[in-house]
């Protein structure tokens, strides 16, 4: 509608333009030949003034709509219109907030082509160290019950999203979190400052998973999951036991990884690290790549020589990853476990439209296929303004995918969505007098003890 | 702007509008003196072709500008306008859901005068029920290590904001709550759901809590938290032992409640509630007044008659616990507990210009006027359209409390912001090699034993 009414108002502006000459003119030029030349004059002479005129309407109506920004069809409409306009001016103010320290702040080196970026100093001993902090703080354990200590780390830009539903879906995806992480005992962090500037964009995770495990020894996993990732499975559990030997777990396939080289064969979308100093020392080896402009333009060639399927674009920290894999396999694969038997990360397109035919066939606490643990809205992008797939179909999907999850929160209380698209929701079943018969039968965290086979 | 632009557009039509008669004839007229009847006729029918024209280009522009929506100015604009227009689509049809059910809809009783409205089937028995539902489940206790457990609960609506910018500031209310939560083992339940359609807007938390209380019995403490309400002071904590003997804890002034019976004695902004029938009888008389429509509009005018300085206005949920308060004083008051030794809620407008003062002068922990715990943005509503402040001064305000409220998070992390209204942040130490220092010297669950001494 935006656009067909563009093109309406340039055809509007262009018929006024060009109306006096063309069409005003024709009748003038018919009579003349009936008129002596004195009056012929006169004629020319008002079609002339007749011409600047409407050129004048013209420019009128162009300067009135040109740089409109939002028209304004209503007095509530004009009133928004205001509002939006108030609230960009404090937007803009605070996204152009200058600095004195902006100069000597230590966040933002120089760029020198000679050094190699790092994360920091290297650390070396952090085990050691870690371990007797550990003894030293039993009030801070990293292990509870038997159970490791998790922290799931997510985050978003600090300002507004450039589309603005995009702020709306990153509330769902962070209530999303909440709720099951509740649901599991696990510690949020959400992230929303930019901690170094060379590593922006989807390099930022690896500052800030270092910085959590120096600043929470007592976590023993960090879990980073994207803001574009939903659980939609709120009974299944990481089968943590599973992963004693391990650093690092991450979603992905061996064969695409080591023999096809794919440049998707791991999604860095969801993966778990270990707090310890192989941790670090993978850090420290991936972070390279990323510093903003020359280093990561000319990495990101290397990385679409060497990967299959890559589009030519500057290197991301995917395809880094994976590219160290294959490049160091005998260093690091030892510790990595590329996990495919549930989706700790799930591509959406193939998910989202099959959650009806999985409540019909399927139950929570399958994590796989069945009941997909994790929907990833891998290049939906609904924070930026421009993704890989139809807003249409991401905006649906997301919410598809939020109430398929919401609907296991919610059935404790007594409610579902009425569809998978509806933000209204019903009831399930009627106030009652003994409402405990459903805390023993519905609360997640009891059948939980159940589901927990899948822990081995 | 838009309004300007809009009377601009305007008199740009009008001006299309009236051209041909008023301009286009003056000059035709002035010749025809000089021309033969036969000429003359030909000249008015030309006057009449340039007019019909000079109207249909008027029209034109009118119909490629009203009703344009948001008019684009270039390319990049068009896209973006595109991609809130695809959005929209999803929106209407997500918020337009109809189901079949929506009749016989329990959550949607019809209304009947004659019937006054209830949450639930009357519970008699909660404590006992509850207190032998914690002897069957010990794995759930409603004491941990000698803290009571407490269940924070928030939410926003199911739909975007009226105001784009409203969601970012939910999202950054959500984060700046769940960081607090975090330090303090706090859980949080965030609601986007309408539980309830008779009792929409400030009266929907009623529901809600008591929903939460008879589905979490292990909670001992519903702590109720308005989404515009922000934490400022992370580490202070609710003194919970002070509050053995009462049922409610609310902020307040029991001299504008009971010798001033002001409207805004207390605040239901940030309040806790016992997980016990004391709460839930308390709730079964509150909801009465809540009902959307002819209740509600009725008990607006028994609260307006009864309580200084009530603007006229449907009943609130505020108002109404007042009323309570005031007509039932035997009843409750002696198991609420009035709080204002500290900001359980806390008033915005007087405290926000102040947090450089508090910076120099004061530190975290206080809790009260010299570093408030809840800085509340009352009358902002920044999800609305219509707050009682102007936007500008409200999403500046709610930014710097936010960052006043980040930095005590940051500086574990060695960062802070350059500004209370900037987004971008500076570090304020290097990294190191021995980071568990800081940790040991920074972390604020580490202080709270200290600052537990607030808790008696």
């Amino acid at each position: 509608m935006g656009q067909e009414s563009f093109t309406a108002q340039k055809r509007g502006g262009g018929a006024a333009a060009t109306l006096p000459t063309t069409n005003g003119g024709r009748p003038a030029r018919s009579v003349s030949s009936l008129l002596p030349r004195g009056r012929q004059i006169h004629k020319t002479f008002n079609n002339i003034k007749i011409t600047i005129l409407c050129g004048f309407v013209t420019i009128l109506v162009l300067r009135g709509t040109i740089g409109l920004g939002n028209l304004v069809s209503s007095e509530s409409d004009a009133v928004n219109q205001h509002l939006i306009e108030e609230t960009n001016r404090v937007l803009d103010e605070i996204r152009s907030d200058k600095d004195p320290d902006d100069l000597d702040n230590p966040s933002e080196p120089e760029y020198n082509p000679n050094v190699t970026y790092t994360l920091g100093p290297k650390i070396t001993n952090w085990d050691q160290e870690r371990k007797s902090w550990l003894d030293r703080n039993p009030d801070f354990p990293n292990y509870v019950n038997g159970k490791a200590r998790i922290l799931l780390v997510t985050g978003s830009p600090p300002n507004p999203c450039d589309n603005s539903i995009g702020d709306h879906y990153l509330l769902k995806a962070i209530k999303n979190k909440i709720d099951y992480c509740r649901l599991h005992g696990i510690e949020i962090v959400y992230n929303m400052a930019h901690l170094d500037k060379e590593l922006a964009g989807y390099w930022a995770k690896l500052p800030l998973i270092r910085r959590l495990m120096l600043s929470h020894p007592e976590v023993e996993w960090i879990w980073w999951m994207d803001s574009d990732a939903l659980f939609t499975d709120m009974v299944f559990e990481v089968p943590l036991k599973k992963y004693d030997g391990y650093n690092m777990v991450i979603h992905g396939y061996p064969d695409l990884l080591f023999d096809q080289k794919s440049w998707i064969a791991v999604n860095t979308g969801s993966f778990l690290f270990r707090n310890c100093q192989w941790s670090l020392d993978l850090l420290d080896v991936w972070a390279p790549m990323g510093p903003k402009g020359p280093v990561r333009d000319e990495a990101g060639r290397v990385l679409t020589a060497n990967l299959k399927g890559r589009p030519a674009f500057e290197a991301d920290d995917q395809s880094a990853l994976i590219y160290l894999f294959i490049s160091q396999r005998n260093v690091w694969m030892d510790k990595v476990f590329v996990e495919n038997s549930y989706f700790l990360h799930g591509y959406w397109a193939g998910l989202v439209d099959r959650y009806e035919e999985m409540i019909e066939k399927y139950h929570p606490g399958l994590g796989d296929e069945r009941w997909p643990f994790v929907t990833h809205f891998v290049g939906c992008k609904p924070c930026g303004s421009y993704g890989d797939y139809p807003v249409e179909k991401c905006l649906r999907s997301m919410e598809r995918a939020f109430n398929f999850a919401d609907n296991q929160v919610l059935k404790l209380y007594g409610f579902r969505h009425r569809g998978l698209v509806s933000t209204k929701i019903k009831r399930i079943r009627n106030e009652t007098v003994t409402p405990l018969e459903f805390v023993d039968q519905l609360d997640i965290r009891h059948s939980e003890q159940g589901s927990s086979g899948s822990q081995s």
